[in-house]
């Protein structure tokens, strides 16, 4: 890793926190900061030097990633401004990427370098490596970015794709404004019958299972952070409006039982 | 194959219909019958002896398989019944039970065998062979089905499982009723993103993919003809108006306009 890559300060120790802390390289040190002080126990491989330090700590890095939920981007950026350094990279990885990337350029200094990240995975699908996951990268101000982009696809062989925010928001209320939707109403149900489990049915709660048990911070962000999701949503909803009134018509319709004429009023 | 399931009477020739004519071992005989002139190509491989032939042709071979729609069954019983040979064993292979059991029990005479059988598959689950896939097996009349499944597990390796047709249709409202109304649901949007697909949403859309092309006839099976998928799909829907509601009322709190005085009328 080249110099300003090698210390890496962290704000917020969450799952996904703890995935960078899984998979960062020899010689890489993480400075993780986390506002609350049970912040989930820090067990990194003995190869990747992780130490708890404070906020200013973690800002003094020459690369910040904010892992914190999105909507707390904006204090964030205003508390660490003192301590960033000029030329710093300030990276979120939040699943929205238009409201976060807004609230950087409006409230970090101007000398120091932005880019929203979304890798487009969590512990669930990294369990088995990184090699082949994707990640977005919308750069922002600087060129940082593109090189931090490059040593991540050569070193973990995630797949980069470079998006504008209000691309990656517009791709992502479907992906994901839908996807983590249906996950939350299919695991509402009171069944879960797994004997006669078809294959498109394994498919389905194999998607559900990936999101279920989230933060449900992930959700809020993805279902209200999003400019995008609320349309893709509603238009889901409309559909499943117009299911129900069909099937209810339906099944009205199939019944053998003949209308009982209405009931003069006495 | 025992003599008494060398023949198959095969009524209606429809995807499920082509399915069994594509897999049939040589040495079975395959005599199809469909009401409608246009039932498909028929191309089944060289070693399966696959005819054409009238609806009493079908019904007089010893093995007997209902591959019509499930609202034809008590109609197409009614009509094979003179030509059926006592002792036949006779199928059905819809998406549901409970009522086309009841269609057969009521509508066939009382000296032939009965059983329903639900592949929990189709022909794009068993594009890569039959091996593993599993098939419910209903026995209602007789101890032929039994032997029909043992046969059916050892030549092909599918998983046979023994149910109650009220068992398999409590399973199928979600197994079958959830998914294939979410697939419908789903495929009904606009937005079909591919670049930025996250794991869970790729699964999603793999569930999507295997149902949305069926014959809506299974649909409508599946969504009407089940005594239990009713409930489950209530569930769902009074879930989705709930989350409806709940995210318009956070997007509302959200929103940093401050609500309009209302104008007293004039």
């Amino acid at each position: 890793m080249p110099a300003d890559f090698q210390q890496i300060g962290l704000i917020g120790f969450g799952a996904f926190g703890r995935l960078i802390a899984r998979h960062a390289p020899a010689g890489v040190r993480l400075l993780a900061y986390d506002a609350a002080s049970d912040a989930g126990e820090l067990s990194p491989p003995a190869s990747c030097r992780l130490s708890r330090v404070s906020l200013a700590e973690a800002a003094s890095c020459p690369l910040v990633v904010l892992a914190a939920p999105v909507t707390a981007t904006a204090a964030i950026c205003r508390q660490i401004a003192p301590w960033l350094r000029p030329g710093t990279l300030v990276v979120d990885v939040g699943s929205v990427k238009v409201q976060p990337v807004a609230d950087m350029i409006a409230n970090l200094p101007a000398d120091v370098e932005i880019a929203g990240l979304h890798p487009l995975f969590g512990p669930q699908s990294a369990a088995d490596g990184l090699a082949g996951l994707r990640l977005v990268v919308c750069p922002t101000r600087g060129r940082k970015a593109f090189r931090l982009a490059a040593l991540l696809k050569a070193g973990f062989g995630l797949e980069t794709q470079f998006a504008t925010p209000e691309d990656h928001d517009r791709e992502m209320a479907m992906v994901q404004g839908v996807t983590h939707m249906v996950a939350r109403l299919v695991a509402s149900l009171d069944e879960r019958p797994t004997r006669m489990a078809t294959r498109s049915y394994a498919l389905l709660m194999q998607a559900v299972d990936m999101v279920r048990r989230d933060n449900p911070a992930v959700f809020d962000a993805i279902a209200l952070r999003n400019p995008f999701v609320a349309g893709v949503q509603e238009q889901f909803f409309e559909a499943a409006g117009a299911l129900r009134r069909d099937l209810a018509a339906r099944r009205a319709a199939m019944t053998d039982v003949e209308p009982q004429p209405c009931a003069a009023a006495f």
